[in-house]
């Protein structure tokens, strides 16, 4: 059977995958007495007293939320809120699985920012953070933005961030191995979209400073017709407002080179320009710029792709879960910076020296520790930037 | 350890009691594919095609909310959004252990009945059925009816139809014992609350004629001075508009007496001035409008409360987790009176002749013939009422 027809079958025989569970038994009416009346009162009371104490007394405590509004649904576009719920549920699940987290979907059907964002504040007491997914640039940035300031509990567009994280730590690990640095060598990102756009921030951030920013017509510049917010800051901070170029000008002798585009975008001709040991991320999905074999065969040292079938996978499912689980475990207000260049080094630090290897940059998905170390990180530079609720991480 | 300490206790300990859960292990890259990407762009594009498939191919299939606005949690009044949560999370997992229906929690923190309306209509796509539960009255009537009327999925105000259903469920199976006639009996109601309303309402669309609906100033009549939308359309339909008289006058002689009102309500006096084979639901909670055996001391034949710890518990829990189990099998779009009628029925005749008793007219809780028998009924009702989306009943 092929993955589509599984992709139906299975869940018109389970009638979707996800569902609710108890962690305290219902077996007789004693305990219906603690889980409902009469005994319910008493938590209730309690949160009256002090609202942070639904971060403790009820599933709050765990639950997150997958948001979205159907506008930009995996390659498929805008097909609506009902229309997206399966990526949602998907979502969720991966979010239980490799982060224990409860979360559920939680499509909103509007179109309209604003009444996305107030809708998500109405019931964001549900919930101890926020996960927006699937939501069209430019209005992810708004959407993003905006609930980051007005909400009291994380907000993360998983979508622009998990894969910058992803990314930074696989190109931290690589350039490890290579024995590069951050801050010196030279990065090309192809593609400007959220990913692209967040990942060339997060390497900013992380300290690399000599950055160039493409979209399919060349350098991202000034004259950019449609350039949007996070694209107007970035040309002035990566110092590219009036720089001009194709990709396989500016290509050249770059020791570090990320796709989040097309497929096909890196040619061999392009791969051969670059540097020695050079560094080759293709993200573009499914079918990345270029093959894994492919870019080998042209020289390059590390090569990397989105997809579990190849090596060195940069993937956001190494992401999401530990940084989610990390923030609600100290009750943070929010993920900021620090907390996602904390998530990213913990991973690249999870690969250790004697391990490291061209074909492995990466620890795989599957692998326990990964959730674990980015939800450390994260809840620890939580408190230390002051935006945790908690004093302790409990790990 | 007593109640309230077990049930702060128990939730710190287990971070609240709701979990997510999947139907689907996800143990290695092959299951990921299916339900995360490349596979889950399928159904989505089904869905795309037709919305109403994200009730086969989604987790909506089972997934139900409950909503509030905490404007009226148990007897502790507004208590606001987040206080509200752990009665939402209690109730959750009744119906997850009643009727095996996935329910989630959904506070709305707005006391706007418009804010709360529009809210729901934005988020509706991803539940099957919405409970609504503790809202205050009279703008739960507003609420109900204007979701109703709004939304495509099934909308139930437990609080008002839950109980009515119960007590009507009672009533039949008690008249059965006692051998006398719904059409032909006196039946007074104490208390024109949202459920005493209700009970009324019920009673009367069962065959009911001889129905007095009290408050606690005596008959409720046009001169009611905070009558609203409901109590304003039964005082018309019971023809008590411009009828008198206080609680002792009124039950003389009744055959079925109903209590939604106030711990000792019934006095000796009034239950000894009741017919021959006198039926008496002292339902307020936790304490009753009388005590069990002081009913039967006054020579009460057929004594119900809410509480567990006296025979025939007349309790919601009986009724809401059946209903809708029923109602999302088929895919219904509403839950009508027919269906509520249905239901009360099915729960009566879950006691058969042989079995009835003084201190056997309800089924027990944990029966679980309960929710089962209710939500064939219901189901049936759906399909023959046109109502529901799917044609057969599963069970």
């Amino acid at each position: 059977m092929d993955v589509k027809q599984e992709a139906i079958e299975k869940r018109l025989e389970l009638k979707g995958f996800l569902q609710t569970g108890t962690k305290y038994e219902l077996k007789d009416a004693h305990d219906l007495t603690v889980a409902y009346t009469p005994g319910v009162a008493e938590p209730c009371l309690h949160i009256k007293e002090d609202e942070d104490k639904s971060f403790d007394l009820t599933c709050r405590s765990n639950m997150v939320a997958v948001v979205s509004d159907g506008t930009r649904v995996l390659g498929l576009g805008d097909i609506g809120a009902a229309a997206a719920i399966p990526v949602m549920e998907g979502k969720s699940l991966l979010f239980k699985r490799f982060g224990n987290v409860d979360c559920i979907p939680l499509v909103i059907d509007t179109k309209d920012p604003d009444v996305l964002i107030n809708t998500v504040k109405l019931v964001q007491k549900n919930f101890a953070g926020i996960n927006l997914e699937d939501i069209s640039s430019p209005k992810c940035y708004e959407i993003e933005n905006r609930l980051k300031k007005e909400l009291e509990i994380p907000v993360f567009h998983d979508d622009q961030h998990g894969t910058a994280i992803a990314c930074l730590a696989g190109v931290k690990a690589a350039l490890r191995f290579v024995k590069k640095d951050l801050s010196k060598v030279k990065i090309v990102v192809n593609g400007a979209g959220a990913a692209g756009a967040n990942i060339a921030r997060l390497l900013y951030l992380a300290g690399a400073r000599n950055i160039t920013l493409m979209v399919s017509s060349g350098v991202l510049n000034k004259d950019y017709k449609r350039l949007d917010s996070l694209q107007a800051e970035l040309i002035k901070t990566l110092g590219q407002e009036t720089k001009t170029g194709n990709l396989a000008e500016i290509a050249k002798g770059a020791d570090v080179l990320l796709g989040v585009s097309a497929a096909g975008a890196f040619t061999k001709e392009i791969l051969e320009s670059l540097a020695e040991d050079a560094i080759v991320f293709a993200m573009a999905n499914p079918v990345p710029e270029v093959m894994y074999e492919e870019a080998k065969a042209a020289g390059v040292r590390v090569m990397g792709t989105g997809r579990s079938d190849a090596p060195n996978q940069i993937n956001n499912v190494n992401v999401f879960p530990g940084i989610f689980r990390g923030a609600i475990d100290v009750q943070a207000r929010e993920i900021n910076d620090e907390m996602k260049l904390a998530a990213a080094e913990a991973l690249a630090a999870l690969v250790t020296d004697e391990e490291l290897a061209e074909d492995y940059v990466v620890a795989n998905a599957f692998d326990k520790r990964v959730p674990l170390a980015v939800a450390k990180a994260v809840a620890e530079t939580a408190i230390k930037t002051g935006v945790a609720r908690k004093t302790e991480v409990p790990y």
